[in-house]
């Protein structure tokens, strides 16, 4: 049974002032809850309406009725787990790296961590505008990459303006990414979803590159940035494989 | 004003034997409305709380009060228009075409229509249990897009089977996309969210495509279709530019 303290506090961690006053995150779903387990992530609280067969101080199986007044989502899974968020890890320069400038939608910061996911990419690094990477609704569109990719946030500018490393920037108008020399060591910076990237940051980009467009689309169209995310990233690490 | 009936018939278009009923789909949002406008597509009504200056038989001004008892949207925009469904065209087969087996999440086929658009695929043929492209989730998340891909329903696995074009198709296991050689003519063979590709439209698949992985994910997870989809259509295209 959940007192309404309890479930005052779960609820209250959808919000980024609660999460970092508590340094805890909430996770959904029996899949994203597993990975979680299986990482190194370290758990707080389980609830579950069926028993994972977990240390019994862990875990507390709830009633649906129980889990919906918990659960930020519309139709809620069977489980909701509360985990602590830990420590930033030492970013790791030598080698390809995704950096955001003011990405704001949830579902676009949760698909880019799951492709840096699947491309290989272990360190994306954000500037502190970036939505809070363990926002409900980011968490669950990682489907469990959150466990593979660390990610940092930092003072965007200066981070980019101590590192050696040749720095991408997606723009509208940049070289044409099919036809440019792409290293497998660098940093390749996403802009904000309405404004792309700040002038601030574009005065560090080495490099602006482009996707080519091919339809009668108007030139103030532009890709999703998570879309564009993928297809640039696709073309960073083609040649290696 | 809006009469209740008028109410009712319009918050019906959500539901897709409605749409097949009346002939008519709602778009929302003063950007897509102007491109849905600037169109072949025919407006039947539009509502709004700003005029838009166009034949005063076509439009009725309405309070934001009644704007939001018509819409679709958690936040309503300041327009929604009805149009009408169009007369299918003919679909031009000597070109790259897409082709969708089952996909089902509206957001998942806007995206993938806005990327046909970008491309230059002009053709997309769906299978019947595919989701409607007139589904207000869909129009939305095209941003226009809608307006230059030519959308068709018909039996794929017929379709298939008569083209005389090599025909690609998205599995977990199959040639690696980055060094397959991709015609510019034929057709790409997407899948559903959770089952990917059906057992009846892989027998008619000519040449099963992959794209690499690079992470340490585990061999049962896959991206998302939509992503796939950006990845798979700058790689057939990307020769072109």
């Amino acid at each position: 049974m959940l007192s309404k303290s309890q479930i005052k506090t779960i609820t209250s961690l959808k919000q980024k002032k609660y999460r970092l006053q508590q340094g805890l995150f909430v996770a959904e779903g029996v899949k994203t809850i597993n990975e979680l387990l299986a990482s190194q992530f370290s758990l707080q609280q389980l609830y579950t309406t069926n028993s994972f067969k977990i240390d019994a101080n862990l875990e507390t199986v709830v009633s649906e009725k129980e889990l919906k007044k918990i659960s930020f989502l519309k139709t809620p899974n069977t489980a909701l787990a509360i985990f602590k968020i830990p420590e930033p890890k030492a970013i790791n320069t030598n080698q390809l790296l995704v950096a955001l400038d003011n990405v704001r939608d949830p579902g676009n910061l949760g698909t880019i961590i799951r492709l840096c996911d699947w491309f290989g990419i272990t360190d994306l690094v954000c500037n502190i505008e970036t939505v809070d990477c363990y926002n409900p609704k980011v968490v669950q569109a990682t489907m469990g990459s959150i466990t593979r990719v660390n990610v940092s946030y930092l003072n965007l500018t200066d981070f980019l303006k101590t590192t050696h490393m040749p720095i991408f920037g997606a723009f509208m108008e940049g070289d044409n990414i099919y036809k440019s020399q792409l290293p497998n060591k660098g940093i390749l910076v996403l802009g904000n979803e309405a404004n792309g990237i700040s002038r601030e940051i574009e005065q560090v980009i080495t490099t602006k590159i482009s996707i080519p467009r091919f339809g009668q689309l108007q030139s103030t169209e532009s890709l999703n940035v998570a879309t564009a995310a993928a297809i640039l990233l696709s073309e960073f690490r083609r040649s290696e494989r």
